[in-house]
């Protein structure tokens, strides 16, 4: 055996993320590992808290980044909230409210599913139509931002129909934050978890979740542990907490929170409502180019995300063969369709810093040369044009 | 708000972990992000197995590390094997066996405690008497190199009554892999975890897990569910596993998972013989240092952990004191005792890249100067030459 150093290629990232690190994110990423008991590492965790809260749009202190990816976060809002005999209303419209009823159903609760086409957004009147019929739901889940379709439901009003039926809504934004408006206290999100390989420009790895007060009363009140001591919130409180004592629960991955922080002070300076807007602007040049070429967007338009684009296919195309050469020949990664969608779709990512003109020409022009070489029935050489023109509008 | 970028101090991390990191492994972590599907991850990823097992020296193919904390793989290991109703034997002797009864009993199931004395060996009577009283536990769980006071305990001996009694074995090995032998296939243990940022010399948030044949037929045959959708070894098989298809499970950490692998390639470079002699030869130092200095070890010559020293206390000191002017006049960490052991001892670790004669005499003369600054009962001078000798000897 004699395995060398791996140094992988420059990619530039347009999937379903990861998406492309910001170069200060990577450099923070490789500063000088501290204990994560360090006075200097706990200052920081502060900050990262206090940063989070503005990301989130939230004032609630138990915000904080889980140690590990975002299937764990998803996770750790359903392994806390949920005792053995609950039930939760859970809304499924693609890959991820899937996810969600295997995480209740592991919790020992029933999962009532509310099921819409996938790449529509959630149909409130069916939510509210499932709360007719089980009034004493604990919870209601739904994905605020479909990775898997790019579609995007409307999260104040499924917030909000969860508060009248005393229900604690929990909210999967891991595509949305700082990509799309998120807007925890205002909307009155009990629990939201994100990732951090998407919008937030940061690496794979760490999984931000917020908790409301009403919540967190919930866990302290739960009348039997939580299943998982790792993502037990009672015992991270003790970490993270406001008063906590810094009470050792678990390593902290310190140099993922060092890249952490760093994408945080980057949306600081950009400002939500900037990011927010650039993911709009770039999104509509994509969408103006495809369309050129003659391909479509999958979601309606009032549905559609700006930073996942799902695109339907020319016709008798090879899909794998198109993203092999667009990876092997451009370094440039886009995604394949998941679960219902796969071979059906692809998804183009504008997430966090990958979100730029740079890399919607790149994109468009690379797309069209290699449609283009294998005979697509598309408009060659329209696209780069038309997002031009989308850009000067 | 306004928070600036991050930048850490530069410490010598000689505490219980995070311990000083390979800058290789800082350099690997800040190589560009690719997918987590990306063919030339995938490929990266079946050298780190290939390099994973052979510093656990198995051959089994479910050895992959976990996108999470040794926490998370001490969970894995667990939620896994164990179902409602087992019965499992824990050893405790520390901090962490107790951590183990916190995991079996959010399983559902029963833990039968076996106790020893904190800085102790686990005594393997106790053990083969508990299981003459349960012949039905299912498992028999014991740290093999308690990171809380520095003791070892025979995990031949423990794995070969689990096997003798039908029972699963479950292996704690933070802080052991690579500093001090571990054996998996001939010890015969059924499942093992660890942490990065102990003995491997990389960053902290990854957790190396091995499962044996007979593990992995428990996990296969449940009758129910694993609890954790994220630790479910079987969807995890799908990603990792030898035939797998790299079906997407969670996105992986992908930068982390490139420094892990730099720091398996150092592992093989240095060999893992070499690197268990490195860890003796430093301690053998440490210690003559120590000890020409007036402090004692807690441990037993006989179940020394090498990398990890608990060292008592000269009389009268406040020792918070001293471990904050080490960080703060030396930029210099060493641990402090933890839960019975709090305030009692210094853990002084030596641990992958940190084990080396420069941290040796660094740490020895920078806890001199403090201590005899600080009026301590020490023979002020004679460590570092104590240690001096113990090198040329």
């Amino acid at each position: 055996m004699s395995i060398s150093s791996f140094y992988p290629p420059q990619r530039t990232l347009m999937g379903p993320g990861p998406s492309d690190v910001n170069p200060r994110v990577l450099a923070a990423l490789a500063r000088p590992t501290i204990g994560h008991l360090d006075p200097q590492f706990v200052a920081m965790m502060d900050e990262v808290k206090q940063m989070l809260q503005y990301a989130f749009q939230t004032e609630s202190a138990l915000t904080l980044p889980i140690s590990a990816p975002g299937s764990s976060g998803m996770e750790a809002c359903f392994v806390n909230l949920l005792e053995a005999g609950d039930k939760a209303i859970v809304c499924q419209n693609g890959v991820f409210g899937g996810r969600m009823k295997e995480n209740v159903e592991r919790c020992g609760a029933t999962a009532i599913m509310v099921e819409d086409e996938w790449g529509k957004a959630v149909d409130v009147a069916k939510v509210e139509a499932a709360f007719a019929e089980h009034p004493d739901a604990k919870v209601l889940a739904f994905v605020h931002a479909e990775t898997s379709t790019g579609a995007q439901s409307d999260a104040a009003a499924l917030a909000a129909i969860a508060k009248k039926n005393n229900a604690l809504s929990i909210m999967d934004c891991v595509t949305s934050l700082a990509g799309t408006p998120v807007k925890i206290d205002e909307w009155g999100i009990d629990a939201a978890y994100s990732g951090t390989q998407k919008c937030l420009s940061c690496v794979p790895g760490i999984s931000p979740v917020t908790f409301s007060e009403a919540a967190q009363e919930t866990i302290k009140n739960r009348k039997t542990p939580v299943q998982s001591w790792f993502l037990d919130m009672n015992l991270i409180m003790g970490y993270w907490g406001k008063n906590a004592k810094r009470a050792y629960h678990h390593t902290a991955p310190v140099n993922s929170l060092y890249a952490f922080h760093e994408s945080l002070v980057l949306l600081q300076e950009e400002g939500l409502e900037a990011a927010w807007a650039r993911h709009v602007e770039h999104h509509a040049a994509l969408r103006a180019g495809l369309e050129a070429m003659g391909l479509s967007l999958v979601v309606d338009e009032a549905d559609r995300l700006p930073q996942l684009n799902a695109v339907s296919l020319p016709e008798g195309i090879d899909e794998a063969a198109v993203r092999g050469r667009l990876l092997n020949e451009y370094q440039l990664e886009i995604g394949a369709g998941l679960g219902a969608m796969a071979g059906k779709i692809w998804r183009i990512g504008l997430m966090g810093h990958a979100c730029n003109q740079k890399n919607v020409l790149f994109c468009l022009g690379s797309l069209d040369a290699v449609l283009t070489d294998m005979d697509a029935k598309i408009n060659s050489g329209a696209a780069v044009k038309a997002a031009l023109a989308s850009y000067a509008a």
